[in-house]
């Protein structure tokens, strides 16, 4: 039974990311849980803390470490909800782990015991800005905070997402970046670069993808932020469906599976695609056949 | 960590046994929870249901079995909370187990790695007419029901008790049966009889307690209704506090404890006292402090 984490900042894309997986693996397949149901204090208890969800004592992160633990042990578990259309508590529901388990939040990679149930691990690292506008867009749209609500939590948790929230990025597989095309004036068209670290065995890709800078799809062997060696695959924004195609299908090939590479990847609000995501998901979704 | 089963039916005394036990050793020693928490529906959904509350199917005992076994390897767990007053499934909450655990409820005994938990297993076995009252008595005072809604409830509850309750029965260690004083007018006075099955090491109390039939207190070996081979222990409901605290103080003195027999115990509603309760609640205290 695969388990991946996805884990990173509020609005870095988790759930879209999440919901193609689901939907090309079947959402029966799947448990798919947030960890942000492991919140100790309602959205009324925490106005008069000190501190944000983004603080590890405003979780339950030894329940959530243990049930990730009986999760891989094909355990069930009766999980917490935090409901977040209302800010509140409400009554646990039983989760018993399907074929595949997808663990995303704040928290999944926060310790060597939550990491070591996984068989793969994502961070999801958008530039600061962008991610500023995605967490304003989607709390005023589906969540009923105002603007200035948004940009008030957002500078608020800033400390507690520096000390506990972005260093879980080094431990990740897989370090994804959506970003939007430098220079362009459309910035909704996003670029993705894919950091695949020596972790765990990745898709040998060499053959579909050359180091050539300037093709809309290419891969590079970089140095990380912090010095160490990772293969780097940039997907350019306004990179088009054939050559996206290509990279899919020579991903989806080497899992020796009889049926056309799934059509749900890439899909985002409204209806629209990102060769980007695409590529992405696929990696994971390789990954995650892979391991099944 | 001594864990300690308390089970039996609905208003059997678990919590009046229980309580005495948790003052005697300390309330901040004991992490005392309720196999009630883990009912699957609340109030409002079980009207609608098929079966009782007393029904396997009505409650998360997949889930019980599994946070027992968490607490007796010293972990927490995440309890669910079914709230009594209100009959409502509320947000779960942290429960840390503490130098004691003692578990009451409809369904502690009900599977072989439920019982596996324990140290010491009791069944509370009232006759039903007297069970009856004193469900009709606690839901009508402190639960809001009406007296004809709780004996339509016992009567919709019984073939459930007979099937999955009662049957829990055999597999304590010990059985409390307490009844009214045979051909007493005044019913309040409740004798005990204290089955002690050689399932566990008994404390020896051949030399305080005698075979005779006359006395206030005596022991007998007797024949269990299944057959079985069992040590009676009878306390009058009129057994005075003399002839109680001589047997109280043999079985406080094999424990080697040096502070006198702990003096809240038999304590009833009202600030009154039972002598067959103390018995009781001494003889499961002496276990607790054994295996700890």
């Amino acid at each position: 039974m695969p388990m991946l984490a996805i884990a990173g900042d509020s609005a870095t894309g988790k759930t879209t990311l999440s919901h193609g997986l689901a939907k090309a693996l079947g959402p029966e397949k799947i448990t798919w849980m947030c960890t942000d149901d492991y919140h100790k204090y309602d959205r009324q208890e925490r106005k008069d803390l000190p501190f944000t969800p983004l603080h590890p004592d405003c979780n339950y992160l030894e329940i959530m470490e243990q049930h990730l633990q009986l999760l891989t042990l094909g355990q069930p578990i009766l999980k917490p909800i935090y409901n977040h259309d209302t800010g509140t508590l409400d009554r646990p529901v039983l989760v018993h782990p399907a074929q595949y388990v997808i663990v995303d939040g704040l928290f999944p990679l926060w310790s060597k015991l939550s990491r070591a149930c996984f068989d793969v691990t994502v961070f999801l690292d958008p530039p600061e800005h962008i991610r500023r506008q995605w967490k304003v867009y989607r709390d005023v749209t589906k969540r009923g905070y105002t603007e200035e609500q948004v940009l008030r939590d957002l500078d608020k948790r800033e400390p507690e997402s520096e000390a506990y929230i972005r260093p879980q990025r080094k431990h990740a597989d897989i370090v994804i970046r959506f970003a939007p095309v430098e220079g362009a004036a459309d910035s909704k068209a996003l670029s993705a670069t894919i950091l695949l670290r020596p972790t765990i065995p990745h898709p040998d890709l060499s053959d579909v993808l050359s180091n050539d800078s300037k093709g809309a799809l290419h891969m590079k062997l970089i140095r990380d932020d912090d010095g160490k060696p990772v293969d780097a695959i940039h997907v350019h924004g306004h990179a088009n469906r054939e050559a996206s195609r290509e990279v899919e299908e020579a991903i989806w090939s080497k899992l020796g599976i009889d049926a056309p590479v799934p059509d749900c990847l890439g899909e985002i609000e409204g209806g629209k695609r990102s060769e980007p995501l695409a590529i992405a998901q696929l990696i994971l979704l390789y990954h995650l056949l892979l391991v099944s």
